[in-house]
């Protein structure tokens, strides 16, 4: 039956790529206020989809945007596999660096020569949920997906799924399950398809300092008052030292060390550091003394800031010295680095480093999210492996990764659930920047991929 | 004749605060290119006042803004003083700390019970340039300013007086007098006129940092790239020492030292350093060790960052690193230190300090102004501390500030021209800020001061 659904999802292309602009021309934007509406459109969209593919579809309120879930009839005896996706988006911003609006999907050549979807959410994740929702439409025509199936896609992973720990808690029933399967991950490089098996995690935090009661005259009071500006600054200096490394007191206590056998898997990988530093339009690459790109990226902790707001921002000068100054501050988490310990750590340093005429807030919360790492040598993986095999005609590799799914450590944590990542992103798909893409050839692999994955599944062990 | 003038002026309170309030109400803003068209309409306007008092008016074009130059009948025999006042302002932002809009002038009582009109420019300059012109426009009812006067408002101050040199140069003739007049500083406090006789310099520079050539997905590249936003809390943190002082290779090479006598004449001053700080809502100030409030602010030269911009700066979380970050810095400086000795440093130093895979930009040009003082001890300023005492019915005090008014260096470089410095603002008149203010009992009295002044400077000795 595998074969007349790879048929269905070969000669359907065109309609697939159709219903992703639908998908993508919606802005689903997560963390600004002025786009709930968008959120709630997104949501009843993806649920109508899935209805119409005769599953049933439920759009299920959180404190924050709804999660939509969804099923097929469940039958006894099939393993239960939990597909879980995100529908919203990062921001677009800086918008005129886009060539094409963020929100009006294109197809066009890539710097690379090949035909891709340009849009926000292209790859990161609407691309690859659709990847799934083709699949699953495609096995519903031919009597139906051969595994009980649960759909989560979530509204908040660009947020840090600041609501989803309440909601899983509060719907385990709904969502038990055998395994976990998410595709918001790449592949290694074009045609060197991966399974990842670790994530990093993370906290996130906006400092804002506060000095003067309002904004002063530079030269009436400038070098007799405590500027916040120039304080952000000394103090975010303090975060790093020389090395590389962060200065936080007890940041690298728990950091779990890499093993030779990885160290040695990862070497033979064909990561081109020439070609991956000229695409970022640098000279030389940055970072953390006595460790490779790769392992910079997979298996070692950073922070970096995402944001630095203070003073006067306009064209031209203004001399003033602003009330306040803030930043967003984001440390990427490794194995066994627990979030909560890291978060309490970074508070403690930036307020003991804060002198005692500036106030320090902390004014974001709940950004945490678990680094994650799962054995390579299961069933479900080389179950995956095989469907990988047949959606890109060749076989995976192992990678990790050094971005952050929350929801992999949430599920592990209150489901004992398990995930496999199985992604079908480029390395080059300007994820979170401006032109983000999902190359159309690996949306097809992908989907012929998902197709597979539910196929090989139905075998899994339970 | 002046009593008479004096009564005129006092009979002319409410119309004078109508006047004022419409020169308030244009917005003004030099330093933004959308307001181009405001600064045409607002120097018209002020040259049609000057009008209506039988000078003569030209608005005369400059590469930036245009220049109001004013005059009366010049007699031989009589001293000619150079009345310079700007009518751009600052930006107001940020707007949603104004109580009352920043170009709806409105009178209400301060903090302190004390009524006033608060503006954007209502004390920085317009309101002081106001003064001179109400004091102008009552002695030509009674028979006409007895000085040889020209006016010469810019439209250019608070962006570093950009095109002012080319001008001045290109029409010394115009221009030529035997003193300068301007009333652009404050009183020392309420009820302590002052005549202010120094004046700290401005290098005001924008510096931009470059790193990957997009917006990266701060997971998958964080820890590997510079992250321009680190970069720039690094090297702008190594501006200072601990002892606050700044740390740029030579650039206390020529500050002048603080003379004995100056410091014992400060040390009299009525300083309210504890009011100081709660007017700021601070704990305690800060500054470079071992030296006063006052010393600091008048003849310490400083560093002050302005601006920050760099990554995502809207609501919530974005795990981005930004393709670049940028500053807006500042430098006052004192006697005998030079601009463009001190920019070059500055941009020395800066380059020294980045990173070679981080490309470093300026992007400001033109703010630089000279550090000025003037001696106390001559025929005008005994003219001018007459005439304070009619103003203010006291006598007054003689102090430093800590702001640019570049035109004061220009003006001894090309025309070798001294200025006095005789202001009407108070500390607390958030100059630059939001809720900028001007006190009505100042204005009244700077209006006094300024008929008496243009009697007074009379008998200037040639």
């Amino acid at each position: 039956m595998l074969d007349r659904v790879l048929q269905t999802i070969d000669g359907r292309r065109d309609a697939a790529l159709a219903a992703l602009k639908d998908f993508l021309r919606i802005p689903s934007v997560s963390t600004k206020p002025d786009h709930k509406s968008d959120m709630l459109r997104c949501a009843t969209w993806l649920a109508d989809q899935l209805k119409f593919g005769g599953l049933s579809a439920e759009i299920l309120p959180t404190k924050g945007h709804p999660v939509v879930v969804a099923r097929n009839r469940h039958e006894p005896g099939r393993p239960t596999i939990l597909f879980y996706g995100h529908y919203d988006v990062q921001p677009p911003e800086p918008l005129e660096l886009w060539k094409t609006p963020p929100f009006e999907p294109t197809v066009r050549r890539d710097d690379a020569g090949h035909d891709a979807v340009f849009a926000r959410g292209a790859v990161d994740d609407k691309g690859q949920v659709w990847c799934h929702v083709e699949a699953i439409l495609a096995w519903q025509a031919h009597g139906g997906v051969p595994v009980n199936l649960v759909v989560l896609i979530e509204g908040e992973e660009e947020i840090g799924s600041e609501h989803l720990a309440d909601f899983v808690r509060a719907n385990k029933d709904k969502l038990r399950a055998d395994l976990c399967l998410i595709s918001d991950t790449n592949q290694f490089a074009r045609g060197v398809p991966a399974i990842t098996y670790g994530l990093r995690g993370l906290v996130y935090e906006e400092v804002k300092l506060t000095g003067p009661g309002h904004d002063l005259h530079s030269g009436m009071y400038g070098g007799a008052v405590p500027n916040p500006a120039n304080v952000l600054c000394e103090l975010l200096a303090t975060l790093h030292k020389p090395d590389g490394s962060v200065n936080i007191p007890g940041f690298y206590d728990d950091v779990a060390k890499l093993t030779a056998e990885e160290k040695a898997l990862w070497a033979k990988l064909p990561f081109d550091e020439p070609e991956f530093t000229r695409e970022l339009k640098l000279t030389e690459l940055s970072g953390e003394r006595d460790y490779t790109t790769l392992e910079r990226t997979w298996v070692r902790p950073t922070c970096d800031i995402n944001g630095l707001t203070a003073g006067y921002q306009g064209p031209g000068a203004k001399t003033v010295i602003g009330s306040w100054a803030s930043a967003k501050v984001s440390m990427r988490l490794v194995p066994n680095q627990d979030p909560q310990k890291i978060q309490a750590a970074f508070r403690k340093t930036i307020r003991e480093r804060t002198p005692k005429n500036v106030k320090v807030e902390f004014t974001l919360e709940g950004h945490n999210a678990l680094p994650v790492v799962v054995p390579i040598d299961t069933p479900a993986t080389k179950l995956a492996a095989e469907a990988l095999a047949v959606g890109f005609d060749k076989q995976p590799t192992f990678i990790r990764g050094g971005g952050t799914i929350p929801v992999v450590g949430l599920l592990k944590q209150e489901l004992g659930l398990d995930t496999l990542l199985i992604g079908f992103g480029l390395p080059d798909d300007r994820v979170h920047s401006p032109n983000e893409k999902f190359d159309l050839d690996a949306f097809h692999a992908g989907t012929r991929t998902a197709a597979a994955l539910y196929e090989r599944l139905s075998k899994l062990p339970r």
